[in-house]
């Protein structure tokens, strides 16, 4: 379990008067995969956050290579390519019909229930570790 | 004090691919109104929730008569129009350059910090409550 | 076919500070369930638009009985309940893990690629008028 | 004319559970800092959109550095750091009482009215490229 896929469609309001979607929608998609991805690595962050536990998004990137469109359906897979004592980072690679629309990576460092930077869990850091896949990050090669 | 204008641009995400401004962001612009005019009356809506007092929406209705374009500065007026134990109603009209654009209202209930219904304190009540403009909801007076 | 349902989670960025989803985002959880409904009718909104046929929100209201969470699975009840020659409205019902949270109805305006008033197309009044519900709109009946 | 300030205050559906700006908004924020800076350039959007011409973001990256909260009044300031035939980069710092809270730029390729790659007009690329600021972006300078 390293990679996984998930299925979205944008809505309508997130498509902007160009009739694409507005660029900072993307990095919701990809909360969206990261969100699926930990809930299938046993590691669902709704649990996280009950245990004190918050992952913030301290570096986000996005390249946007052709647009995504209104209601088409797109396919969203989200890795992890990094991890540390205290953060971890996933890429995530965004297609539609006509192929790789984006790409992007976001790390995201640990914050105690006082949003003071912690440890992961020992737990959290296993599983969110498992399978790491090596190589660039998806956004750093075209 | 109970009318309070606000102008405000539409960003260029809060515009839809038919160029106008998507129809929940008129409840966000509302809310923009609604902050203001609480800070105008010396009741900041940031005060309240530092002093364990919530106010969360109970209902909202909006009817859209013309609309709303990109980076067009509109005014925003707000109004209180009733004022009870527990909950506060405000009324909003949205106009631009061609007039009237919409119209609406939304009713708050007070809650405690458990987000329990509570007694809207003494001192909000009152400053809320000044000034109540008698007559239909704009919202019912097309 | 008439009603339609959907299940939704509430994403993290829907959710506001208080924990629970923000209270426009209902309109966008009902536009979710709107653009199903049109789809299993076999009236996607998507192909109306290719068709330069244009429904806009003219009319919206919510009544928010309880809170919705974040990351919950949330179901979405829609349905067609009034049409005319140039306008349809559909009502929701949103369930959660508690039970009813919310209520509420949109009328949407057909309009032409102009964004003028105009009829609806006979197949599309067809395919939008099967089945409608008698009665009360929900939103009108706690 | 090279640096551009502007004010906001982030609106509380802006806000996620955390008490804090949700992170994607940054990148909404940018792009208010982007259209003050070209107004204040004599080189509005809108305008460029009504002769055909559109700016698409293609690349945009976020360093998260503090927390940015609720109704705080936040200070934006944006940059054009570089600028080619048919690409121009702005960089942004956004600072609130605590201090600089995130840095972050967005590249953005110019396109014709059928979305095609195009070259800058003239007049804009000057006004864009007036008093580019030398030396590294501010995000790769914490």
């Amino acid at each position: 379990m390293n990679e996984r896929l998930v299925t979205l469609r944008p809505r309508y309001g997130e498509v902007d008067s160009m009739g694409v979607v507005y660029h900072p929608h993307y990095l919701v998609y990809f909360e969206v995969g990261r969100t699926e991805w930990m809930r299938a690595a046993g590691c669902a962050y709704a649990d996280l956050e009950r245990r004190g536990v918050r992952l913030a998004v301290v570096d986000a990137a996005v390249r946007y290579l052709q647009p995504a469109r209104y209601d088409e359906e797109l396919r969203l897979v989200t890795r992890v390519t990094q991890i540390g004592g205290a953060s971890v980072t996933f890429s995530y690679e965004l297609r539609g019909p006509a192929g790789l629309l984006a790409t992007g990576h976001t790390r995201l460092g640990c914050l105690d229930s006082d949003n003071r930077p912690a440890r992961l869990p020992p737990d959290a850091r296993d599983r969110l570790g498992r399978g790491i896949r090596p190589g660039p990050l998806p956004s750093e090669s075209p």
